[in-house]
């Protein structure tokens, strides 16, 4: 049976969302149809608002309804230190954690060899030009704990050295408020090899 | 860190649906906005037209475009059973298995003393309007294998009976506990068979 065509093209739409098979969709589109009228035209409001009125910050890459961002062009912010992330979302983690204080960068990406995927895919060409001719003493890459964070981390740490700003990395250890027994192999191996003196 | 204000808007609506936290909200958020300009129109036209061109047939409850829909105005159909559904969901399951060619009717809803529903809250009055001065021989009851869809099933016989047609009741070959809509075609086609009057 086909469902009213309506429907079915809402099950589409969902099925289009990462981790959302049929099931979910179809069960998603069902309450869909008995929601509120304002919650309904409020949603389809938020996805076209969404596409229309977020852009990529021209400097850092961040999402923002302004191109430069608020973080850009805050002078409050120390302008002598970059943090290297992956995706746009990695600096409200960040952000959220109300410690780091400097400017940021956003790769959009890493290089994945396994994926196709080079230094030019990611946003690498912008962070260098960005050092250059600026204050910045020290990048920090905030790359992921994956083989693909690593790769990209080493290339871009080979490609900024030589420029003589300090490049560092953010430590890979046992997060805190887990146990000892439930973490992986290379988080081990990290934790032991970052060891400090207390 | 707030987002910036678009992409709250869409987190929010994500997660007014059922299921979806504020961490699986963000990552569809942000996903969205990646998303091609026109998955995300079509999704937006979807929302609306799914709450817009949608409604409920006049005669069985199901959803549909048209009123009445296209399974009452089939004539093709056995005019002399009706199955008696919780949700417009279970329909399309039902159809999938294609063994059943009655009719339907949708309760939209069970008897649930517990969330404090009763018969009035169920689309019964309707149903017992239907069987009057009708070709209905059989009324199928197949709400869910729940405590509410059991004590639903039970008012339906007690109210149909007296008027001389038979009820009876999709057998236990679903699993107890689970959802109709879940069901697999043969689980369904063993129920439709093995149905009992009760």
């Amino acid at each position: 049976m086909l469902y009213p065509r309506p429907l079915a093209m809402l099950i589409d739409s969902f099925m289009k969302l990462p981790g959302i098979g049929e099931k979910t969709a179809t069960r998603l589109a069902f309450y869909v149809v008995e929601m509120q009228d304002e919650d309904v035209n409020q949603f389809a409001k938020s996805l076209l608002s969404a596409k229309r009125d977020l852009t990529f910050c021209a400097i850092c890459g961040d999402l923002t309804e302004e191109s430069p961002c608020s973080i850009c062009t805050d002078s409050s912010r120390e302008q002598t230190t970059i943090l290297v992330v992956e995706e746009a979302k990695d600096i409200v983690a960040m952000e959220n954690m109300r410690e780091y204080h400097g400017l940021y960068h956003v790769l959009h990406g890493t290089i994945s060899p396994m994926d196709g995927t080079g230094p030019e895919d990611i946003n690498a060409t912008s962070l260098i030009q960005r050092l250059q001719n600026s204050k910045i003493e020290e990048v920090i890459i905030g790359t992921n704990a994956t083989v693909e964070g690593e790769a990209t981390a080493m290339f871009l740490a080979r490609l900024i050295k030589p420029s003589g700003i300090k490049v560092t990395r953010l430590a890979h250890g046992l997060s805190v408020g887990s146990n000892l027994e439930y973490a992986d192999e290379i988080t081990l191996l990290k934790a032991v090899e970052g060891r400090r003196e207390i």
